[in-house]
């Protein structure tokens, strides 16, 4: 960490904040340039930070060297990391040398549905099931999904298909039923900052699919997957799904470097959800292509058996046609790539 | 509701959109440009938003037009409102006519703190105690706020100094005993879209001091006050406390034209978080002058007996004369505008 | 086009409308809803555009229709367009079916470090060298290119390896000497708005490689090159260059879905600048990549023979291992897309 | 300046840059970490910024401390400055313990409306005279203004009232002559980082009216602001006209708290434009008194006799009667707030 101090700053400002750090087991470097003072602090940085030095008299600005997170880190776990989703024969790996295909509708609608969505993504070459029973809509009065029932309806698909289910969680208090049902529990971007909600997820032990804030760096996702590891949970993927920019056209902008970004600053594997970055299902399959060829672990699609009557985000969801081309790109551009993945995609023959 | 067809839209496709809407319950107006057909809708216009017509063949866009909030929009209620917050003759009035001085600590620290926080807040003016228990925090390593113990110590502060308090909640599971201690709970920028959270505390009938998104736009901040309406709870003053930009100087840009933005879009109260927005000290004072010229019926800020020694945001915290200075421009500028505010900041004397 | 009367509009209101609309020769369909009148406009959108609309008491909004740039529309023209760059046997075109690899140093800085970057381009597979000769610098005291020295310098390396060259224009006038130096023009993004730049670039004849705007929407872009072609000149190719977010860890964020965006939007070509949009060497190649998998037209890269001496953007200059592994992806990838492209990569051999 | 090594850096790495920075005639500070090393850079920073330091093996990331402005910073010219418009009794004056109103039409469209529109600001109490002979617009089909017949009737509009005149430029090629008809020249948003067009404007000796990029940060501004100083001319008013946010229902939105941000570090004016900022008549006078309330040295606003018919941007422009309503806060707030304004919209009665 290194403080800054202002051009007017005294000898008793710098010694204020040198004591300081020391009372708190640090050490400092003391460098008096031409107009300013400098002082490098070595030690507890975290405990430095608490300090919040920069209320001190003098001070005109602290920076912060190394990660804010650890757990999640790869400055201390350079090897990447796969997380496991299911159990026995279901075990599906999300990860480094694979490339994972994650399909399903957005909302359980009904038991036919949920079950005629999950064959389409199943023959597709998916190997992961996911569906939404609750919903964080922006308008009170818009579809909120099924709850409970819709956990039950997943589920049934989930086994009936052979494939693990994902499902989104927007309230601390639905967690625990969630976590009875599902096999990974996914943390919405909307919610992506709510520590209750990131604390109750750790807590069930199950795997976490964790989106990217629509407006969140990526120090800020990672700092959230953190919340999630300090409670002893280190089953993370994230998900990006689309950062908010200008352009109207799109509902918002997949952001396909934060896929290299975030692999290169954590060892937790990174997939990409083009339907809802993009919400056009024209852009879906060019998107997936870009996101194997820029390194994505794997893609999460909506499918939908009759689009057209979707109850949430009809628009974005693919025709089994669709989601065949996907996953002809899925087996092709990978080996093209000079990537060695293990097709996920098809866990058992 | 406006749907626009493709140049290439068929008959049939839009003979399949007015079948659609007329089976709804609705009305359609056709009109057959020179290389587009538009449809206009009559009716409920919630109900033709979830057909989700844009999924249908042949069509290009569905523009919107009534307001999508209806319980908190002006559109059906001209008057503004008056939100009342605590009971008996500590009753605080915010609203139109007043101009309401909200103050106190960013975070509880120990009851010592608080109390002479209370007592700067009030000699210079404030007439709402505001302090946090629980905060959001960006790290896992930072102070999470004391809980339920500093609930208790805010009352009791609330108490010594005769002024209501407000605290934010974070969680659902800790909205009930908040409702126990606090006179109006705070619903903070990071949660402004956790429904969830908005919906536990409408039901608590306490009135709600809900935080703009750092990223929402105005609607969808009138979007987050409906999803509390709706659930039969409208006492809501909506708070303004930045908006993030690419400015890096500030912690975030103050938007002061949300305030007769939100105003004239709604009929709810609304003040402005200049020392959160800014997170600036120096700041502070000139931004509460500027909300008050552009009209916003309250301002609230931080302040703290020993800033520098602050456990959360120091460096945005006024001191006792810094609040002073603010309460000169809150006695001074409402008049020089011409409004005849009831100074609410001395509500008993 | 689309009136929407504000809820209080007087039928004064509504036949004012009409007739202005009338009176400029056009035609309209009237729709009384419960609570609003709608106006649809039949007949030239420009020429409704000029009357301003909104201006008129009553109305609440206008919505324009059909795209506001014509020339470059795809509506119109749905055919992709094929730009050739060069004259006689240099000729190299960028378009459908084709991938044309741009690349070359940031700035000419000497003829040495030209040539030998012209060398690595070349033998990697560029066919289009591209190189600045004035730098639109943030600060004055940035090195600002070498202007018409580096121009001749430019021709003579792209003479000597058997490249065209393309090099940017920041001020009009410096177009005319720039036009007989270069076979394209660039236009960068901080002048993507700059009418008289557009003007003056247009009236050379030659083609032009229009950046996109750090903060502009498609549309914005679109316009951009609209005020190109109302000049009569159409041989223009996109430049997506990164967009401003949030994110700090990348100088800007390569929007890559704004490529199939644009080319569903406009017949004109389009191609991505992984370089400038991310600004760290290491994430270029997997950047290009995912340029190719999502359709781009061509990529455009930064090489420098020793970037570490580089007197404009160093960190994100490729060596020329680095470039011979672009390369490789060039030739595989499309392949591996079922694109049958024409390696425009290699012109002649 | 302060270089960061990445964990893994040699001695060799850090050798490299202390030879570096040696060879530049720079002193360094080396404190080694416990898992970083740290050099601290004592000197001529601009020198060091030119070595690309962030290129060299083992280097993290480079801070830069002091300003990267100098000619406009307020930390080597702590007084805030006055800038005069005009010459002999018609001289104006913009800066500290002046309150400036600037008003006229967006567009000079013909005599009478510019002439009409100028007794309107006068009468009103502007005492700058604004209107654009040149409109840098979106579309090539809008309306572009009428050039140097513009500015011929702009000038004798200004001399028929007793005002000087301040007019936009766009072209570097169009500067000469409007530095003939006119008092000041504006550099548009659009145009804020168009090096030429800053150099060109600099270097007629006008005072020159320097808009804010609608992305820029306030850095990015000052550095525009320095292009201008460092030719030589330091006569520079910034002008604080919205930035770019996801907020639709005003055009862009004005960033009040820039005005003290600027003010702190430039010892430049700061005005604001409320009128091309939010682009719509309800909002302009809340905006302008919380300029005033903020502490901004003027306002520039639009005016036209019949906004209705304007042939620019008529939606923002206020009419006569609210123009007066605006003038009654100029006169009032200033004193309200404690300032000891020479009110400069009256300078000579």
């Amino acid at each position: 960490m290194v403080v800054v101090m202002a051009p007017g700053a005294t000898p008793e400002d710098v010694a204020r904040v040198v004591a300081r750090v020391e009372a708190a087991g640090g050490e400092t470097f003391v460098s008096t340039g031409v107009s300013r003072t400098i002082i490098g602090l070595v030690g507890d940085v975290d405990a430095f930070w608490q300090l919040d030095l920069r209320a001190l008299p003098g001070v005109a600005a602290v920076h912060r060297i190394s990660d804010p997170y650890k757990l999640v880190s790869r400055q201390h776990h350079p090897e990447r990391s796969t997380v496991w989703v299911g159990s026995g024969e279901r075990r599906v790996p999300l990860g480094p040398g694979r490339f994972t295909l994650i399909a399903g509708p957005c909302a359980v609608e009904s038991a036919e549905q949920a079950l005629e969505a999950a064959h389409i993504a199943r023959s597709a070459g998916a190997s992961l099931l996911r569906a939404g029973a609750w919903k964080q809509r922006t308008s009170p009065y818009a579809f909120p999904g099924l709850g409970v029932t819709g956990l039950e309806i997943l589920a049934r698909a989930g086994e009936a298909t052979g494939m693990p289910v994902v499902t989104e969680v927007v309230d601390p208090r639905d967690v625990p039923v969630a976590a009875e049902h599902a096999d990974m529990l996914q943390v919405g971007s909307a919610s992506m900052a709510s520590v209750g909600l990131l604390q109750a997820v750790a807590e069930t032990g199950r795997p976490v699919l964790l989106e990217r804030g629509h407006t969140a760096t990526v120090e800020e996702w990672l700092m959230a997957a953190e919340h999630i590891a300090q409670r002893g949970n280190l089953d993370i993927v994230l998900c990006e799904r689309g950062i908010r920019t200008f352009e109207p056209t799109t509902r918002t902008t997949p952001d396909l470097v934060a896929v290299p970004v975030a692999q290169a600053a954590s060892h937790l594997p990174v997939v990409v959800d083009p339907s809802h970055a993009a919400g056009r299902r024209d852009l879906v399959v060019p998107l997936a292509r870009a996101a194997i060829a820029v390194g994505a672990d794997g893609v999460a699609v909506d499918v939908h058996p009759h689009p057209e009557d979707a109850l949430c985000h009809g628009p974005q969801a693919l025709h089994g046609a669709e989601l065949r081309e996907l996953a002809r790109a899925v087996r092709r551009l990978p080996a093209a790539l000079g990537r060695q993945d293990t097709p996920a995609a098809y866990p058992r023959s």
